[in-house]
């Protein structure tokens, strides 16, 4: 299998002062074009540094890829490393720097000296065009190894890392599909459906348990074993029934929309401790007006008797954290917002507010649409932030297992 | 300057299926520490890449620190890494085995010889106790280096790295200060205030300008030149005045939080493009229940006029994105849920929804209060998510500056 490294070029990675984004990305797409990740190194914007750490990443791997470094300052130093690593020179581009200067003096009306330097290429090097940003990318093959060279913004370095993927496969490609689980614990998943997920040899297995996202279980093989894939696949969702609440890059408001979509159906929702974020994660999918409603948060006990209408008698006697208010609050926003269908959460998401009855992490679900009123409690872990993430994820699985009857 | 290398470990990482975020965080506490972070590393679960790469960083750096690859399973092999790599032994430490059986026992029923593995320790390494998982960290002293080994749950490595912090100061500690800023071009900032910015030599300025934050000045120099940070940051913060939205670790919802607090206020939200996420940052303050009743996500039109009580004219003259519209919303929601202040946002965020005269990222926000009824059109860009986060950014510090006000 060929080996590639990812370099992450930058002082403010180093010093962590952003979070590398490109990496996960370069790393999953290379996984599927064949190749095996053996190394991401992070480095500054340092010439010695960098020149030292090309040089290793160049005999070492058969594909080596940098991300940043690229722009016109004096601290862009990843063109120079390059260079020196390799023993090339660097060559202005004519072209490309007319075409720099032109776009300096249409934004700036003046064009420095230093948007050249973005014109400056590895010789031999091919040119990847940037559509976004102004810093070209390079792609230099040198003795049946490709170096590349892409700009930090994840916005550019996407589209040019995509435009050159066909020619990075490496005849060991992946193919691989995800199946996205709730309610199933990590350990009984994998021990009492081992025998379909071990089924086929071509066929390797990963898990991954997240306390915000469930346990996802990923299927991949050569892509001539893609077949093997699929079965599997096909077997285990099967099997898993509705504890499949997403696959391959699908999410849960994605699924949760599309079957409102598929079914016509309206949607409201009464929020408290999750205080917007159910809303806000199903605002997330284009076109979600045409289903979506509106949602009141109601934060303030008042608001829930007030706007929401549950009863004061049953705050009282039952609390805001209660099967009996998340009831009557998906009632109420519902027949408030006209909706065919209505959710509703209350629950304790800390770091105060728990007691020995109803500790920190007791959330209370609702729904309230055309096969009734239901509801359930959760007892959910961690952290105020943690556990408002997880309720989120939890109230929408409620709302697409209500749908799955609808 | 003492130099530091960094190596984040897991399978998971190099295949990009989750993101590193402890690199990020040592990174930072390092520099403050007084390191020279030169290289992070991102490394599989493989024994003969991790003895390489260990060897590396020993013998380059006075401080490496790794994260992941403590766990019970096969693939956990960082301790086994450093042992070859450094030539020393691991022991089982028979009271931290002890320790996990107790614990397994207790959760599981039973104690597999798994457990056991997490207690083997390098011969004369310290161990660091997991206050909230399992695996204990290590920390070695070497020739004069530090070598520690930390578990890669951010949960758990953050208590054990901030357990070691003190000793690992080198004399070359950093003070560091941050003013946030919204309003002004990161270019105009540095030239207008240059003089102020460089007026000491010992302070050393980072900008970091990002749509969804904003433009960040960093302020760094060693700690004996803290008066001279102060200095500076206390001028520019003058100078630049209502442009600081937040300072050091604040972020914008603390400070407009802080600001309801002081003055005993209550808030109330009406929200359509940003769908939820303005509530939901303002919940993400512990506490602020004292202040914030509630929001109305009014995505539907019909809600805005049923339930905020905008009068249809408005939309049909001025349409649901204009400061009309947003004037009525905020006075509307203000009412409804009996707040002293309200916020209110609507937009078109994209990808579909915008006109010549109004194309996408037109955001209009308003407030109603004690001082009147204000409002104001931005013109964002970006993707979707993009603009509803500059949206919620911009809108919060609309409602910080009305508060300067009261």
């Amino acid at each position: 299998m060929k080996r590639a490294v990812i370099l992450a070029i930058g002082n403010e990675l180093v010093e962590g002062l952003i979070i590398d984004t490109n990496s996960k990305y370069l790393s999953q797409r290379l996984k599927l074009a064949g190749y095996y990740v053996h190394k991401i190194l992070t480095l500054p914007d340092r010439l010695d540094v960098l020149v030292k750490e090309i040089s290793n990443a160049v005999r070492e791997a058969d594909l080596v890829i940098s991300s940043g470094g690229l722009g016109p300052t004096d601290d862009d130093l990843t063109r120079e490393a390059f260079a020196q690593a390799l023993g090339l020179r660097l060559i202005v581009n004519e072209s490309v720097a007319d075409k720099l200067i032109e776009r300096a003096l249409k934004i700036y009306g003046k064009a420095p000296e230093s948007v050249k330097k973005q014109a400056m290429i590895l010789e031999g090097a091919q040119i990847l065009e940037n559509s976004v940003g102004t810093a070209p990318g390079q792609l230099l093959e040198l003795d049946g190894k490709i170096v590349i060279l892409l700009p930090g913004p994840p916005s550019e370095l996407i589209p040019m890392f995509e435009s050159v993927y066909e020619r990075l496969k490496t005849g060991d490609e992946l193919y691989t599909r995800r199946l996205k689980t709730l309610g199933i614990p990590e350990a009984i998943l994998m021990d009492e459906y081992g025998p379909v997920i071990y089924s086929k040899q071509s066929v390797t297995v990963a898990t991954m348990a997240s306390y915000e996202r469930g346990v996802e279980v990923r299927l991949t093989a050569p892509v001539e074993f893609r077949e093997d894939v699929d079965e599997v696949f096909n077997r285990l969702r099967a099997l898993l029934g509705k504890y499949v609440y997403a696959i391959d890059d699908e999410e849960i408001h994605d699924v949760v929309a599309r079957a409102l979509f598929e079914k016509g159906l309206t949607l409201s929702i009464a929020e408290s401790c999750t205080g917007g974020m159910i809303s806000s994660v199903m605002v997330d999918v284009a076109g979600i007006s045409k289903v979506f409603r509106g949602s009141v948060v109601a934060y303030d006990n008042a608001i829930k008797t007030s706007l929401l209408s549950v009863p004061e008698v049953v705050i009282k006697t039952h609390g805001a954290v209660s099967e009996e208010c998340v009831r009557a609050m998906s009632q109420g926003v519902r027949k408030l917002l006209g909706t065919d269908l209505a959710l509703a959460v209350s629950g304790i998401a800390g770091p105060s507010g728990g007691t020995s009855e109803k500790p920190v992490g007791t959330v209370c679900v609702g729904i309230d649409g055309p096969r009734g009123t239901v509801s359930r409690t959760f007892h959910l872990r961690g952290e105020r932030n943690t556990i408002r993430k997880r309720s989120t994820l939890v109230a929408l699985n409620e709302l697409r297992l209500y749908l799955l009857g609808l």
